[in-house]
């Protein structure tokens, strides 16, 4: 099993878990159930990835076969930006919630903090960035009154801890004069092409953990053909990361989630290949050494992928100024 | 005279001003003379630079001669990080308005968005950024408790227009949800090494003015012995920036300015000595050409040099990650 991070909410999260971002549909049943077999316990959804169903029936076969009780799990979901007017948090979260087949989820995030115009779920759902051309609708939602709502739910016990992803640090350090539940989790993108020094520092300050995703860097990005992960080289491939695979005998996927878990992050791979689930799984089984980390951290260009504004240039470009 | 930006508030604002910090208080009273003589008419001051009073100095010096009148000029002040108390704000912008010697601000901005204790004037003023040790006091103030206040400066004719310095987008976004008076500007450092194209692209969107501070790049911060500020090649020394300032004949501090006003910022630089002064101010007289603007903002490298944690390592790495 993969060590735990002990939360500021008093719950162990596991320290390496299953992303189910662009996990498609039509597998994500057989995935899930399969990661589950692998001996994952961490699955991080959300309602914009558009397959809460489908892998909450991988959850369901495992329990049903005996393999893991609920109890077991850690089950991660975010809170899309249509939903974040205060009155709408708690509908939806009792939705997806329906949609995984489980009555509590272990930790529920805002994915960005971009509060937009409610979409009633009957209408789209997942409901996507825009709508109407390429113009975004803001809400009026402040995210004092959405990350309120995430606090109902903790009363609620309809999520057991509550975090953010996708904050920059100002507006964490605000959040944090008026949290009554602080953030239990920081989810942010977090690979040696950008290696957030500056979150990492403030979400220590701060007790909060934090979870890496893209941990390969442009490899999850290729397929939306963006220029800058097409120019890099991938880091995979890379020639000095190849030279530490081989010195510790691990696949280079293993490196680079061990470089993250050794940082004290939390780290949720994605792969559809049992073989590369159970290493991903292991990447905790050895240390790589300080030297190690420090060449792998000086890859560092500030690079990031996970940028809106690939998809949306016009309207999102601001998102991470 | 420099031309004028129309700010959301309805003033005009000075395109071309004069920035105060780091005016030493032993000559702050004739620098403003002087630069007021030389036709400069916004001043861009702060109670964290210490010469608010030598400032004022200047500018009574300038009205009692009949140079100008209060109405001539623009006076831009900020509120410290230790005053974002709510019940803070009026007392400590009116002692600024009393060491300034006159009874509104054109302009006020929250200086950065860093809630901290609040510090007794009477105790030590300007308070700067920390006090006992190295570790810094949160106060408990939300940036809505001192935006509220800030709006209510505008109300008791302490302030004309108000706005941000050093915030970035996601805070910049939120704001906008809870503002019933939106901010005039934002002072932004900016230059052709930071180009900070999604601030401008946010701004722009949401109509508010930006003024670029530190404009020269490095040139500003060779003085704290930073080490990247003295590898960089000096902005006014690369011989692109001089063959640029060669072709039109104008120095290069002027195109390094030219190349931010014909991009629609305002600009505040600083000199002491006066044909600088007039140079400076004259920038908005020429016009380069769209491929000359393109080439110096391909400088870009994300390099920001007005870091807090340039000063104090440790603890305020976080502030712009």
């Amino acid at each position: 099993m993969a060590p735990v991070i002990k939360l500021n909410s008093g719950y162990d999260m596991p320290q390496v878990g299953f992303g189910l971002w662009k996990v498609d549909n039509a597998v994500a049943s057989d995935v899930v159930y399969n990661a589950i077999k692998a001996g994952y316990r961490l699955f991080d959804g959300a309602c914009d990835y558009g397959n809460e169903v489908e892998c909450g029936k991988g959850v369901a076969r495992a329990i049903a076969e005996g393999i893991v009780k609920r109890e077991d799990l850690f089950i991660v979901s975010k809170l899309w930006n249509t939903f974040h007017d205060g009155e709408r948090v708690q509908p939806i979260v009792k939705k997806q919630l329906a949609d995984w087949g489980v009555d509590y989820f272990d930790l529920y995030l805002i994915h960005f903090p971009v509060a937009l115009e409610y979409v009633d779920p009957s209408v789209r759902y997942p409901p996507g960035w825009h709508y109407e051309g390429d113009e975004i609708r803001p809400s009026k939602a402040t995210i004092q009154e959405t990350w309120t709502a995430m606090e109902s739910l903790v009363e609620a016990g309809l999520a057991r801890s509550i975090g953010i992803s996708n904050f920059q640090s100002q507006l964490i350090y605000d959040l944090l004069r008026y949290a009554k539940i602080r953030p239990a989790t920081l989810q942010i993108e977090h690979h040696p092409y950008l290696t957030q020094e500056e979150l990492l520092k403030l979400a220590k300050r701060e007790g909060i953990a934090v979870t890496a995703y893209s941990s390969f860097g442009p490899a999850s990005f290729l397929e939306f053909n963006m220029q800058h992960a097409v120019k890099l080289q991938p880091l995979m491939e890379d020639e000095t990361i190849k030279s530490i695979a081989a010195k510790y005998n691990r696949p280079a996927s293993e490196v680079l989630l061990r470089w993250a878990t050794q940082r004290g992050l939390a780290v949720i791979p994605k792969t559809t290949r049992q073989e590369v689930m159970l290493s991903n799984l292991q990447n905790t089984e050895f240390d790589l050494s300080e030297e190690d980390i420090a060449t792998i951290s000086g890859f560092n260009r500030g690079i990031r992928f996970n940028q809106p504004s690939n998809y949306f240039p016009t309207e999102l470009l601001w998102i991470f100024g």
